[in-house]
């Protein structure tokens, strides 16, 4: 008989389900320490509040749920798997007309596409976004920035950069290159893969979108611009005209400013006209984060979208947010090597000599754990050496045993799992022993 | 417009999301303690995995997905969403031979079925599962005792009993009684009620299932044994007949004493005859816990089945686990009030005196976040008096100002909430003053 896994699902081990664990507890942290509350949602939601909300692409991937009785025989769905946290949080908002504004919320949690699965990716992953909903203030923009630097450092992710963009300023490009409202997302996406494809790569696409060479000009006299911060948006304003552009401007020196002041390293700061992430609800200020080493690209992204949280009330609220690329990070902390000792592991494994001392074995597991001490009591009749192995392959540092020895002399044996090095002793010296090991290396 | 829920499931605002998260992050750390590892598996399985394993009745509540493509149009499923923890477990372990036995995990996570929604009752509820898989020693089944009560304990709950019987005694407690297999559960289920219909409404059902006033008279033998373990252990081997009946009866002896030796206190475990657990998996030990205090009966159960995690391998695999009732030790921590302040919750509000202090706020923030302290820096122009409900309302214990005044004077205002003075001092003194009170409530 076989069994295998969904497709595009995973299971996650006790090691890497250890790690996510750590991962996601280190966040928690960081956004409890920005002000930033938790929400959960189910993970399924009433079709009609996802339909119509991811457009046809989406909708082909959503995962829907047949009705139970009678429905079910003629295929009806009435609901959906969630396929993001945004819509569910649109929502929450909805539902919940006395929540205190600004609303400050963040959420980790898995949503379900039916995707082709590929290399890294899957058909149930986690987003992780935190978002603030309830104001248009440049602070709150900041606010994002500044959280979601925090996690990355907070996670040992060091040089990074963020990129910076205003929607309304890619819109003027598009209006200043002569691209309507229904080519100005072509034109985006087209911008969006300039690391990819190169800037031929992109002058060709605008050239397939109908873009005449001197409207490509257009394009590439914002694409183009270089200096610090202070001259590309000059140039900016200086090349794009209207009203929107002067705002997009004030509002992204102010996020500049206000996300330094919330400690983001202003050297890792930097405003891309080329920033163009294609999605179409964002309104004002955009912007990702970049890993330099190694070169995995983008690692967060956000921005300010102030049409889709009041999709399900009477009025528009604004919003923020940002996503982290949590399964990205998880696997770039893999593949460097950037976790420490898994933090739950135990710290020691009562082995049993024999049924006979099973009893002392116990009561010595209990006196461990009674130190607040991770302790694995082994379970079996297995040989020491077995035991001995088990411990190896669970990387668990110390082992204690009571043969008839100790026993005698009311002590326990404490071996070092990597030196080898084994010692009888009284058995509060052990824990204190194991406690030390632990506060040393923590 | 309105927007809806799906039925029986529930959003978890900040509040509940945090004491969630609170009490799932101190099971965490109990389970470590006791060597127990995490696992996470997806919340969809293939369809064929689960069909079959839950009876009639848990077929129908299955949530299935509909599948993707052509087979959509025909009402075609290929997956369903998982319905417990341990048929997951059981594909796990067929599908991962060099896992090292005895796997002892963890699983905390939402399960998915389609019930009548009532009171306390939902279609998206999370279990929490502690097993040991690949061992037949009753030092297993103590542990997981053992890690039960430790974590009730952990999260402050002091009087529990802990109900001790053996499955093995319940089978031959029917066969003493003339009933056949196919009449064991039914027996099971209707002795499972005693607690809530009483010895009447039992004698009545087994009246019904067919069974003569001798036989119910030897179910009542049984029953009523009364006296400590020992005497209810010695009836049993008394009354009922079998080589299974002494081994359980040695399993069981063994197990009360190593779960002693284990720290669960004796005088809370307790052999109960008339502990009937009406599920068919079980195959040994079987037990649950009871708050005394308030009445709301079990909130933790398991037992021995090593029948069910090897259903998808060539052999049998024998596992003993216990199941924590989350949901309900939630409901019961909440109404009794059992959560301290929520620790996720912000220790500091920097409020902004208007827009031209706003770059004062923003370093107060960050300077509080540098010595790790959970700092909310308000986003938004609201008065200073909509700023303090906005505190109150998260209920932030100290709020932060900088007024002209103390821009002036290089000092920052801290307004202690709850009485609601306020004094001027430097940075660092806010800032240790701060530190201070959390040192001191945690």
């Amino acid at each position: 008989m076989s069994v295998h896994l969904a497709r595009g699902t995973r299971d996650f081990l006790p090691n890497e389900a250890a790690r996510r664990h750590h991962v996601i507890g280190l966040l928690r942290e960081v956004f409890a320490r920005h002000g930033f509350e938790p929400l959960e949602t189910p993970a399924f939601e009433r079709i009609e509040t996802l339909t119509g909300k991811y457009g046809d692409e989406g909708q082909k991937l959503m995962f829907k749920i047949l009705k139970r009785g009678a429905g079910a025989e003629r295929g009806e769905c009435d609901l959906a798997l969630r396929y993001d946290l945004t819509v569910p949080l649109a929502r929450v908002i909805a539902m919940n007309p006395g929540l205190r504004m600004p609303f400050k919320r963040w959420q980790a949690a898995p949503v379900w596409r039916a995707e082709r699965p590929a290399r890294g990716r899957f058909r149930e992953f986690w987003q992780c976004d935190a978002d603030i909903v309830g104001t248009t203030e440049p602070l709150a923009d900041a606010q994002c920035l500044a959280v979601a630097a925090d996690a990355l450092r907070t996670l040992g992710f060091e040089r990074f950069t963020v990129r910076l963009n205003d929607r309304r300023l890619l819109r003027a490009m598009a209006q200043h290159a002569g691209a309507d409202e229904g080519l100005e997302i072509k034109l985006l996406v087209a911008v969006d893969k300039l690391d990819k494809i190169g800037r031929s790569g992109v002058d060709e696409a605008l050239a397939g979108l109908g873009l005449e060479q001197e409207q490509r000009d257009r394009v590439w006299g914002v694409l183009d611009l270089a200096g610090d911060d202070d001259a590309i948006l000059q140039g900016l304003g200086a090349q794009l005209p209207g009203d929107q552009v002067a705002e997009a401007i004030a509002t992204l020196r102010q996020v500049l400013q206000l996300a330094a002041e919330l400690g983001v390293d202003p050297a890792q700061l930097r405003v891309d006209p080329t920033l163009a992430r294609g999605l179409d609800y964002y309104t004002g200020p955009v912007f990702e984060i970049t890993v330099e080493e190694p070169k995995i690209g983008s690692i967060a992204g956000g921005g300010r979208y102030d049409g889709l949280v009041g999709i399900f009330g009477k009025k528009a609220v604004p919003a923020v947010g940002v996503a982290l690329g949590l399964e990205r990070i998880l696997l770039v902390m893999q593949e460097l090597d950037m976790f420490g000792p898994r933090p739950d592991v135990a710290q020691v494994m009562v082995a049993v000599y024999d049924a006979s001392l099973r009893a002392e074995a116990t009561r010595v597991a209990t006196a461990f754990r009674g130190a607040a001490v991770r302790t694995d009591l082994f379970v079996g009749s297995d040989s020491l050496r077995s035991q001995l192995k088990y411990a190896h392959a669970k990387q668990i540092p110390w082992v204690a045993l009571v043969g008839p020895e100790e026993a005698a002399a009311g002590q326990v044996s404490l071996k070092e799992m990597a030196t080898g090095q084994q010692h009888a002793m009284a058995l509060s010296d052990a824990i204190a022993r194991v406690q030390g090991d632990e506060a040393q290396s923590s």
